[in-house]
């Protein structure tokens, strides 16, 4: 009984083996965490189009839900950068950005994520996560990155600009140009410069100048920290807000509130498609992190599960001021390297983020956004891979017209059209591509029982039989090829007597194709000649048994190609003695 | 020059070798199909809720440019049940039966369908028709059949009544119910129960008879022809059309009018998608007879051709008053059986039907509307196949519950949601049933080159060697499935030293799937376990040489799965060595 609940409730197994090396390595983890996570929280917010304390707020409940019911010991869940650009996507359909309106469709996103969420993974459809393949997924990342950093752009220039599509976007940025603020603009580059500088050369610099590893990982992990610091006493000290530098402003001191989403049809019906994409979007993204994470220390997690974990943690979210959450990848690997044991690091985290939004708040009035903004651009540009281009296209011209497409329409028309498209795609694609399967005649290698292409391969052959080896499932995409490519390879008067399919790829045959397995026989018997299968898999032939080829079948059925050769080309047993 | 042309334009082949026998029995064919024409047309176009000259158009012209542009000899194409059901429910949304606008809108209902098809035909993208599975197709067929029966209803009994799902006309005849006319309902029933006797009980009665079969067949056909005679004779004599008998009333007499389709982009934005479904099912029916009667004389169709055959048809009917025609199964059978050799025969029909059209239009005057609404409900129960969810029960659920769905969901809310929702259900339930293939462990049978799964035959093993055939092409939708099957078969401290993977029903491996087979292979190599492939096809081979794996593999690539294992099991060639 107890295992049965500790199944679903992870936080029973392992916090029953929980002792004092663990919690110090987690409390250690959490600390490093919490640091860099306040800044990339008020980040997440605006990126969002939410007040800062959003940020915060959605990365306390969510954390220890999460702690509770997640099976991943490393992966640390919070706001990330593809998950807001798709919740400001969504919520621009339905409310304007500033509006309590908009807060409250956050609340019902998140609602409606953590539900759909929750639900999958109880009813353990997880493998639907499987529909997006890594082309798409990475062409969605990578174009999702561009995106996010070009709807940054108006911070680090001081300008007013929207759009959810590149096109949008630039021509918006274009169009405010004359507005640029000198000192945003100054803030906002050297903010860049600097994050960039300590992402490439601080590291290095570290090292050639005899720091330990650990503190050049630390230092490089600060960099987001000093750059808030710098900037906001910057503007303190030099009255920049005058000279109208955007800043952060009043942000509420206190806990997470209790938070409630609306319910209303017409907002349900306006959120649901965008809540089923970032649910699906963020599990994917969470799940490759913790996966990745977990097989370095040869754990597993349970993707189901996974879905539960996520689940509450958006419901948490939804409940307590905050907006759709998922695990990061940025601050999982920090809360790995940084030695975190188990989920409880997660929760010491949620208490240190609880201490700022009690205490630190106010520390943050003068915080430049574009300061935020450089933050924000020099994370997602790590998104940005272009090499899957190159990778794809070298190996195979399907998939890179599925990563291309992917990316191309996620820039031109916005995120939902864009995964959508890659989606339908790669679906099409692959069904295209076993529309027409690969058949290969094949001939014994001389001296073994095994039987190769005759076009690749020097085979024996015998001018009575023709061996078919059928390289696809065979279903209703593809049930008539067959039926035509024999109808083009025994004509009238030849001399085969004996057509042997060779079934060792075939791993299905559906209703369809087996309607036209039987009229394939009935032709070949009207021409004289024996249809015999080979190396049919168990599973196909016990479905094959139910039907009515099995009886009708003008040959035999034969468990090795080997068997079917030996008996046919010595004139054995005729093929209506089967 | 002259190939390619004629390649495009296959009269041009067909019409070189056309001699006085290919006439003759050309013209026989063409005599008894315009007969059976004559009430046909009438009835499909009184089904399409177009007045009854359309459906007589709606067989001239187009019957003429198939001859012309179609490969099949025997095809009759013109206004077809199906198609007819599919015409007025997409109509229904844009226009008001009995409006001028009602006919425009099929007009240009042809016209988009024509280009449609058209257009396919010229890509070559006939292919695409594979998507509807032979389940979806015969769950469709039939519950259109049974929605065209129901739908006819109100004809039978004289009252009024509407509706494009099975609950709509059901209610909507129950609330009628009170206003049946007497004499309509008889000569209803009448005319129902003489056209089910002639289909059933007359042939065989005249061959018991002493009757040849060409007579018991020809009088079989000649039933409609008879009951139209005979209602339209009692009516006119006993003045029923006064007792509200609804009749045919007045037909312009004269050839097809010219007419122009309206593009007006409302009206084309209507009206594109059931275009498109009017196509595909209208392509997909009209193949599937003139392959069946292709195959009968050994000749060959080409069904991209045939698709430009179909759209030049359609075409045809969009500038002749007509509305969306194709390939009907009944008329082409008669066809075929009456001896038609060529097109020709199409192209006799056609001016037989004129004749009809200039001289006949008047004497279907009093033809009551009931009779031509028994003639539909006879034809379409020849439709009805439940025995097909039998069937497919038997065989395999999957496609069960493909054709139970299309048939439920198209009775209960139309021909649009079930077709499209039986498409949607075949190609998800085939990705399901590809994401977790099969996966045997194999060994060898002894005395033989031969590996089969040890749990379904006696084989040998060695306990250093795991060796599975993945019965399934690697591809995004399962590319997770190998890497987490082998997490848990190869677990730390096993014996095993080798892994080999039998790629003999591996037909693709896309890049999804390459990235999991990299992920297998370092962790196999992590705990010192080679990772052998063996049997990979030609095509597969080609593609994995192009990436990353072939040099990283961990192992070797053997031609065939016993070469693998002689290596292997005699402590052969050690996996570096490789």
């Amino acid at each position: 009984m107890f295992n049965r609940i500790a199944r679903f409730i992870p936080v029973l197994q392992w916090g029953r083996t929980y002792d004092r090396t663990a919690f110090s390595n987690d409390m250690i983890a959490a600390l490093i965490v919490t640091i860099m996570l306040i800044p990339q929280s008020l980040a997440y917010a605006m990126l969002a189009g939410l007040p800062p304390e959003a940020g915060i707020y959605a990365s306390i409940v969510p954390i220890i839900l999460y702690a509770i019911f997640g099976t991943s010991r490393s992966l640390a869940v919070g706001p990330v950068a593809v998950v807001s650009l798709l919740t400001v996507s969504a919520l621009a359909e339905v409310a304007e950005q500033g509006t309590a309106g908009y807060g409250v469709a956050a609340l019902t996103l998140a609602f409606l994520s953590g539900a759909f969420l929750a639900l999958t993974g109880i009813l353990r459809l997880g493998f639907l996560a499987n529909f997006l393949s890594h082309p798409v997924i990475a062409g969605f990342i990578t174009a999702s990155g561009i995106l996010i950093a070009a709807s940054q752009l108006k911070h680090i220039l001081g300008i007013g600009a929207h759009g959810h599509t590149l096109p949008e976007l630039l021509s918006s940025l274009a169009s405010h140009l004359s507005d640029i603020n000198g000192p945003t603009l100054v803030i906002g580059v050297a903010a860049t410069a600097f994050l960039f500088w300590v992402r490439k050369g601080l590291k290095p610099l570290l090292k050639r100048l005899g720091a330990g590893a650990t503190l050049a990982d630390v230092a490089t992990k600060a960099g987001p920290v000093f750059a808030v610091v710098a900037t906001t006493l910057a503007v303190w000290v030099l009255n920049l807000d005058d000279l109208g530098v955007r800043i952060v402003g009043e942000v509420p001191q206190g806990l997470p509130p209790f938070t409630l989403p609306s319910l209303s049809m017409d907002l349900i019906r306006a959120l649901w498609l965008p809540a089923v994409l970032i649910s699906v979007i963020g599990f994917v993204e969470s799940v490759s992190v913790a996966q990745t994470l977990a097989a370095r220390k040869r754990q597993r997690i349970d993707p189901n599960q996974e879905l539960i974990g996520l689940g509450a943690a958006n419901l948490g979210a939804a409940f307590s001021g905050g907006f759709p959450v998922t695990g990061g990848f940025s601050r999982s690997v920090v809360n790995f390297d940084a030695g975190a044991e188990t989920p409880a690091a997660g929760a010491f985290t949620a208490l240190g983020l609880m201490l700022a939004a009690v205490a630190l708040t106010p520390l943050v009035y003068y915080l430049p956004n574009a300061t935020l903004a450089a933050t924000i651009i020099v994370a997602v540009l790590g998104l940005v891979d272009l090499t899957i281009l190159r990778k794809t296209w070298a190996y195979s011209r399907s998939d890179f017209m599925a990563v291309a497409t992917t990316i191309a329409l996620t820039l031109a028309f916005g995120v939902e059209i864009g995964v959508a498209s890659g989606v339908v795609l790669s679906v099409a694609l692959h069904l295209y591509k076993t529309s027409r399967p690969h058949v290969a005649e094949v001939g014994l290698v001389p001296g073994t029982q095994h039987f190769r292409n005759i076009h690749r391969h020097a085979v024996e052959t015998v001018p009575e039989i023709v061996t078919l080896r059928v390289d696809q499932s065979l279903f209703f995409v593809n049930a008539r090829f067959l039926e035509d490519l024999l109808q083009d390879r025994i004509r009238p008067g030849t001399d085969v007597k004996h057509v042997i399919l060779m079934f060792s790829a075939v791993n299905e045959v559906d209703y369809s194709a087996l309607e036209s397995l039987e009229a394939i026989n009935l032709r070949l018997k009207d021409m004289g000649i024996g249809l015999h299968l080979s190396e049919v898999k168990g599973p196909v032939m016990d479905r094959l048994k139910t039907s009515h080829l099995a009886d009708a079948l003008n040959g035999r059925i034969f468990l090795s190609q080997y068997d079917a050769w030996r008996a046919l080309s010595r004139g054995g047993p005729s093929t209506d003695a089967a």
